[in-house]
This record gives structure tokens, C-alpha cells and sequence, in this order.
């Protein structure tokens, strides 16, 4: 097994390569929800999964999922992340984890399972295109929003259209759903995004829970004009404003334990270099383990993106404001990861994770745990992301194995249930 | 005459009002160099210049220049303003000065002037296409510099294609030259942009001088990294540290008196909700009637720019540093027009613009005079951009007279020196 499992973590880099190619951008990674690079990805992912004996399809929500049948079986095990990036990604978050559970088909090819095993590459994680996450893994939980068809990207090209224009029925999202009693649980491999196993030498991790997150859409109305004429004072500059906000957002974070808080996107209007900015849009992303520690952060950094406007005569109102509560890991499912670790790799070192994840969303309605896969450098949404070869080794083995155990702990369920 | 002028200034609101109609968007003025509706305001500009009895035509940088010829003259006197606008501008920058001088050459009708004079719509004055303003006027000053034809707008199309777009020819851009013996001067009747009139209730006022201005389009580099993984020490926020910038620049124009200074444009990439900004891109513009007050705060901003980001982890550059010196206006041409107002109007209301325009550029190469007209509200490059008809009377008033004074002042002149 050890030569076989080589050979598939090659074959896991050099596919994850692969699917770097298929960008919006020439250069760059960017692969939004239901853009057109997405259809190649399909063509190549439902092709490895058929190689690896699962049978693809694609769901109205974009999500591309392979299944292994289990003659017997009532219920399924999904496994897997997510086909989008960010723009200008790297090349592993989410599509490693995809391709590792196909790689681990592969390594139980004759062994029967007593579930269904779904690998799923899901459609949308990152939010960018309708500034929204997980509308992928929302589909397949259940908690796809039919109100979200109408949101609109930056094209003003709304979710009902684009659905279409991939060549899917937005009004069968519905079907996309799996009923909680049909899924034993989600598992979700990742790259960790982060500095952790790298600090403590580990290729592997278990998470134990992943931060709560608020993700706020806020806008700052002042007043456009002439930037030679208009006095200093008397000014309602809507970037001086906001540029507050932004600071204050950082201190209130570095001073908060554990609190992670960043503005990442600010548009200025009208944007003209001689012209005074009349109005910003800008996004707040905090995050926390703690719920409660969260939720006052934001209420408190509200509160001061008002102080922040007032004081420029400007008006600061919250456009939009999405919340994920913090989620635990399934007991079961995580400690049965962590035998498999500890049996199979090293001492398995348990985890939480401040990046959201489908198995957010997952988590909310079946049984999750996730995988996590050292990162070395840490450095995450961004070209110079990097995996080593011989953690893809570990992580697939773990899968393959984590499968295993699962299946004969769930054997074992079975007959003391019936 | 009264009663003619008060047509003639109905005339000109109502052909603002027309010309406001020639837009790249719907719902809003936006007019940038040598963009699809400028072929519209050309066709309307030379058919009133035409009725006004000038002779149009349109350089090879775009300018729309109508001549009352005189028989007898060597030499022009040029007055005139800009046709294009601010994205989301309102009806009266620029255009109302051009209009303005059209009507007043109606009244001069039948009078025989000694110089040619010679109507200008100014192609650019804003700098919102290519980042640079007063394209046109330096054509016609002969401060252009061929290099800038290599400059890209947004959609990446050089300055030189986009003058061939427009049916022109940038290789003869050289020939908008005027020489300097072959003008008499320029005058530019302008909105003021700004309270002084209002405050001051006087209609029109004689610009002594204007602002000196740099313009920096500066570059902070940072490191992109995911927002929930990302532990908030370490971090190189491109973002957080240009807010400090654009918090000081504030704050340091409030403190020096007469200093304006301006962030107006603020690109942050990657721009992703849950992604740390890499890097920001913004503008700043600095002014100030005395020029080494101006260099001064330009250098601390600059210094100062440097700390915020070294406070960060980044590193700022400066990409671009464009300067215009304060200019003043010609002693001969703005006593006389002074004379003008007193004679025929109200006492005039001498000031000095925060505003750059195209006399700027003029002005460094020819005498320059500028008429400021009262501007309600003060509000500028905006929608609600406003001028009382009653205003516009005055001003036309204004210039006919002042044109035939200068025609008595040149044929003494010439006179005198013959």
C-alpha cells in the first residue's frame, strides 16, 4: 500500500495543477461559483471520480458528487470540500480535500462499505461572486434560502440566471437537499490555513470545532466634492470615516484574545482622485470561538463605526449581516478520526479552526468532523499556497483507514441496533 | 442689450441642460476624454458656435475650437473652458464657461475685433481617463508630451488608440500648438466651486491666481492571508495601514492653514471579504496657494506614509508625482477685466482659486485671466451642481464688455507700438 499511496498523493498534486488551469483570469486562479472554468473542473473531476469507481453527477446547486454504492445500505457518508477559489487563490484550499477523498476511493477499491460513500466537490464556499458562502453545502443540508436566487454578482447577474446559464434548474435546488436521517455524517479534509501543525511538526490534525463568524456588509454616506474648493472643515469625507473603522477594527482585535477581525473589501465612490469621497462600502469579517465574545465584539465595533461617521458629519448604516455560530465536531466521528491518526500517522494533535468551512453548514445538521493537513507557511488565499507531497501521503492513508473504521464501527451499530 | 442677454442666458441653461444628456451612463453625467457622447457635444457645440458666427473645428486632441476671424489680425485671444466631466458630474464645470463665451460672442456680433478670437471646449481637464489631467490644454500650450500617448485608461486601452478611436490623429497632436507670440492671452470664465461669491453675495469674481497642486498615486504593499486563520499579530494589512495615511492627510490639512489634501480613490486587492488586503492602491491630492507649504506637506505626508506602513509590515511606494505650480494671472488681463465687472456689473470680488484648471496650464505659457461665476450651494463635481440664470446674465454681460475693452486696449497697443 505505501508505493500505491505515493503514487496517488503524486497524482493528487499534479491534479490539483490541473485544475489550477482552469481560471477566469490568465495568470491567476479565479474561479468563482458557476463561472465558466467550473465546467472544465467537472469534466475532470467526474472523470478521476469514475476512474476511482464512484458515480458522478451534478446537483441544480452546481455541486459535483460522486458516489461508491453500498448495495445494502439505507444511508450515506458524505466526504469532501469545495471546486471554488477566491480570486488570485492558490491551489489547494478546498479542491485538495476533494481530491484526496477520491484518491482515498481509489485505496478502497474492493472493499464493501456498509454506506453509501458520496464524495462531493462543492459548487461555492467562498462568497465571493453573490458575497454570500456555502450556497453549495446550504443546498445539500437543507439550508439553501430560495430568496437567495435573486442576489445579484457584480455583473447584476442574479443566482436564478446564473444557474441557468450553467445549464441547471434553479427552481430544483430543493432536490439538492439530503434528509438528516439519510447521512451518517460529513468529513471534511482541508488544508489547515494556518500555522499550527506546522509549529508542532504534525501532518495531520483533528478539529474539535470551528469559530463562530459575523460577516457584516456596511456602508458610509458623507458627501461628495471638489477637493480644491471645499474647505477642511465642514467636510463629510466618507473614506476618512471609514478609514477610522478600519483601525479601530484591528486594535479592537488584537486586544480581544482570540478575536480575528479584518476589513477586507472597501470601494470608494465616486473614486476620482480630485473629488471627495462621498461614499465607502466596506465588509467586516470577525470571528471567535466564544459566540457570546463575538457577538459584543461586533456590536461594539458597530458602535463605533457610528462614533467613526458622526464625528465626520457622515452616517454609517449595517447593509447586511450574516452570522454562523461557532460549531463542534461530532464526538463520535472526531475521537473515531483521532484513533485513526494516532494508529495510523502520529499522536493526533486536536484543533480548532478559525476559517469557516462547508462543514460549517454541514455541521448544523448532520454529524461533521474534518481533517485538517499541515500547511506549510501558512499562507492561505493566495498564489504561494503550499502542501508538502508526503502530508497528502499521511492525509489519504488516514481517509482510507478513517473509512474503514467507520465501516466496521458502523457494521457493528447496525447489528446491535437491529 | 438687457433683453438679449436674458435670452442668450436661458439659452445657455438650456443647452448645459442638453449637453448634460451626452453621457456614458444613464441617470448620471459621466463625460470622460475622448469617450462616445464627446461625438455628440462636438456635433452641438460647432452648429451654437456656428449660429454665434465662429468657424469650428476639432484638433487632434479632441479640443472644439470655434474662431471669429479677423481680417486684419495676427494674433489670438482664447477663451473658453472643458466639455468633459467627473464620473457622476453635474451640468455646469466646464461646460458653462464654454457656453458662456459662445453667447457672448452672440452679443459681439457686428463688432470688429483686432485679434482673432478663438472659442475653446477643452477636450480634458478633469484627468479621470488616463489619471492625468488637462490633456487638452497642454495640447494646445504645447506641454504635451508624446510619451503620455503610452498611458492605459481602466479597460487597458492606450491614449493613443483611443485619440485613433475618435477619428484623430495622435501623431499631429504637435500641431494643436499655438505659439507663444501668436496669443494675446486666455481667459476662462469657470463655476466658481466653491462659497466665496455666495458668501459674499457678489455674481461673478476675478480670479489672481490659482493653487498650486500635486498629485500622488501612491502603492501600499502588503501580504494577502485568510481572515480567520491569519493570527492578527503578523499581519502585513495593506489596508490598516493606508488608513492611517488617509486619517493623517486629513489631519495634517486641518492643522496648515489654507492646505487642502485629499485621499479620493482607494483600490484595495485582493478585496475579498475574508481575505487580509495585500495591497492598496490610492491618489492623493494636495493644494495650496503658496508653493513650498504645499511641497513641505507633501514630503511629511509622504514621510508620514512611510511610518504607517513600516508600523505594518509593508512597504509604500510612490508611483506617480505629478506637480503644478501656483500660478497667477496676468496683471493687464485680470485689471482689466476687474475694471470690467466694476464698470458693469457690481464691485468685483478679487480671489484666488483652490480649484486647478485649464488656465493652470495656460497660464504657464500665455497671459491668463479667469471670471469665477457665483456657485449656489458650492457643491461641486456632483449632480447638484447649481447656477442662478441671473448670474449667467451678468457673466455674459461681463464678457462682451470685457472683450471690447480689450479690443480698444490692443488696437491702442498696436497703435503705439506700429
Amino acid at each position: 500500500m505505501p508505493v500505491d499511496t505515493q503514487r496517488l498523493a503524486q497524482q493528487v498534486m499534479s491534479r490539483c495543477d490541473e485544475l489550477a488551469g482552469c481560471s477566469s483570469e490568465s495568470g491567476r486562479i479565479t474561479r468563482l461559483y458557476l463561472s465558466e472554468p467550473m465546467h472544465a473542473v467537472h469534466t475532470r473531476v467526474t472523470e478521476w471520480m469514475r476512474l476511482a469507481g464512484l458515480s458522478p453527477r451534478i446537483d441544480h446547486a452546481g455541486n459535483c458528487i460522486g458516489r461508491l454504492t453500498s448495495p445494502t445500505a439505507e444511508k450515506a457518508l458524505l466526504i469532501g470540500s469545495h471546486l471554488d477559489t477566491v480570486p488570485g487563490a492558490g491551489r489547494y484550499d478546498g479542491v485538495l480535500g476533494v481530491l484526496m477523498s477520491v484518491a482515498a476511493c481509489h485505496l478502497l477499491s474492493g472493499t464493501s462499505l456498509p454506506f453509501h460513500l458520496d464524495v462531493v466537490g462543492f459548487s461555492e464556499e467562498e462568497g465571493v461572486r453573490f458575497k454570500m458562502p456555502y450556497l453549495g453545502s446550504s443546498a445539500v443540508s437543507g439550508a439553501f434560502d430560495p430568496t437567495w436566487l435573486d442576489r445579484t454578482d457584480a455583473n447584476c447577474i442574479c443566482m436564478r440566471d446564473a444557474i441557468k446559464a450553467f445549464g441547471l434548474s434553479p427552481d430544483a435546488i430543493a432536490d439538492c437537499k439530503y434528509a438528516a436521517d439519510e447521512v451518517i455524517g460529513f468529513v471534511e479534509p482541508h488544508l489547515e490555513q494556518g500555522p499550527v501543525l506546522e509549529r508542532l511538526d504534525s501532518p495531520v490534525g483533528v478539529v474539535t470545532g470551528i469559530a463562530g463568524q459575523s460577516r457584516l456588509r456596511i456602508v458610509f454616506r458623507g458627501e461628495a466634492g471638489h477637493a480644491g474648493t471645499s474647505p477642511m472643515e465642514g467636510r463629510r469625507d466618507a473614506l476618512v470615516a471609514s478609514a477610522k473603522l478600519v483601525r479601530i477594527v484591528r486594535d479592537e482585535a488584537i486586544r480581544s484574545s482570540g478575536l480575528k477581525a479584518t476589513v477586507g473589501s472597501l470601494q470608494v465612490a465616486p473614486g476620482t482622485p480630485n473629488v471627495i469621497p462621498g461614499c465607502v462600502e466596506l465588509t467586516l469579517d470577525v470571528r471567535h470561538l466564544d459566540d457570546p465574545t463575538r457577538e459584543t465584539a461586533v456590536e461594539r465595533l458597530i458602535a463605533a463605526g457610528h462614533r467613526a461617521a458622526d464625528a465626520e458629519g457622515c452616517r454609517m448604516e449595517v447593509l447586511e449581516h450574516n452570522v454562523h455560530h461557532s460549531i463542534q465536531a461530532d464526538d463520535r466521528l472526531a475521537s473515531l478520526l483521532s484513533e485513526t491518526v494516532s494508529e495510523h500517522a502520529t499522536e493526533p494533535v486536536l484543533m480548532e479552526s478559525g476559517a469557516g468551512h462547508d462543514a460549517v453548514v454541514m455541521g448544523e445538521r448532520f454529524p461533521m468532523a474534518m481533517l485538517f493537513l499541515r500547511h506549510p507557511g501558512g499562507v492561505s488565499h493566495h498564489p504561494d499556497e503550499r502542501v508538502n507531497v508526503e502530508d497528502v501521503v499521511v492525509g489519504i492513508e488516514v481517509l482510507a483507514e478513517y473509512l474503514k473504521k467507520l465501516s466496521g464501527h458502523y457494521q457493528q451499530v447496525s447489528l446491535n441496533t437491529s
